[in-house]
């Protein structure tokens, strides 16, 4: 699962982190967190994982929960940066939506181990840390339900629920971190590809000329 | 969280599950497994939860993973008949997909923190147990996917991809043990209803004479 993951996507997982070591130990803690879960996990199985001594994590992270709120808070930020890239492109609300939609999910179905952490351990986070996270939930929230009140706005789209039907598009997309199996009959630009028309049909999108 | 569960729905949670001993072990494992995660939970902070000994619990279980079987077991066979109820009930394909959907969610609402233990903990099954399981959710996509099949026949429905939208429609509803909240806006009545409406929207439902 997470050797799958750490193929795809971006050359080295986790590039963004520096230096090489707490690199590492973030990969390890997120295969430990996946695997046990974060309550089960100790520094020292994690530095275990990195080939490590506890002592050599203690120079990166002070705390395991600080490593779940870097895994968090990077994965939180890639997600919806994905997000905003498709919601401010080009084209109609229908085509933003539906490429951000398909993005979103490629990103779930990729990262899959990452984002069930990040989905699953939210409640681990100390107080501060999960109001940053929840903060950026919210504006993920906002780039989905922007578009579509724009295609609202402008006749596109047939919307009576506007807050419920971004929470459910979101739900949907999340979810697939849930059930995404890289052994499976789908690839992820495939599931990208079905959740699009499925989203557009959600918001009663017409039939675009092409 | 567990307290409201456990004032919604039945009468006395688990009631199913006999003596009541048996029953309230039953009670404090769900709790535990939804705090800290099943592998971070013993079977003396089960027993503590239920007032007892750690000997008293090995009189009704023999371990931790036929705990989580338990739960797992009697959630999805509950889960299963609600699906099913709806599905062999009386009416048109979108009637009874909108039933079965405001079913399936509302059960995924008031018992979230008992479906959030089966979905995340689904790997700490044993094979045997996991392969059960997994079959009790192949009768659930079965049920779902005949309405799609039994709406795309008699022309109610419009679904290229009848196996991706059962997936989705399932990972919807199921989502909803992720994200509800007691204490938020929405009544398990009312996520039924919204989602009803955006799953006949979905598979492309016509409008109905009503």
């Amino acid at each position: 699962m997470s050797t799958a993951e750490q193929t795809e996507g971006d050359d080295l997982p986790w590039g963004e982190v520096t230096p090489d070591a707490a690199r590492r130990l973030l990969v390890a803690a997120v295969e430990a967190f996946a695997e046990r879960g974060y309550h089960a996990t100790t520094t020292r199985d994690i530095a275990g994982r990195a080939g490590m001594s506890p002592a050599a994590l203690y120079i990166h992270y002070k705390t395991k929960e600080e490593l779940l709120h870097r895994i968090s808070r990077i994965g939180h930020d890639k997600a919806l940066r994905v997000l905003r890239t498709a919601a401010d492109g080009p084209g109609s609300a229908a085509e933003r939506l539906a490429d951000a939609v398909r993005s979103f999910v490629r990103w779930h179905a990729d990262h899959h181990t990452t984002a069930r952490v990040v989905q699953y351990e939210l409640d681990a986070l100390g107080d501060e840390h999960r109001t940053e996270i929840v903060a950026l939930r919210r504006q993920s929230d906002a780039a989905v339900r922007d578009m579509i009140n724009d295609g609202v706005r402008n006749g596109e789209f047939d919307v009576p629920d506007v807050p419920g039907t971004t929470l459910a598009v979101l739900s949907l997309c999340i979810d697939v971190a849930r059930w995404f199996n890289v052994a499976g009959t789908r690839t992820p630009d495939e599931v990208g590809a079905l959740y699009a028309d499925l989203v557009l049909r959600m918001v009663g999108a017409r039939p675009q000329a092409s």
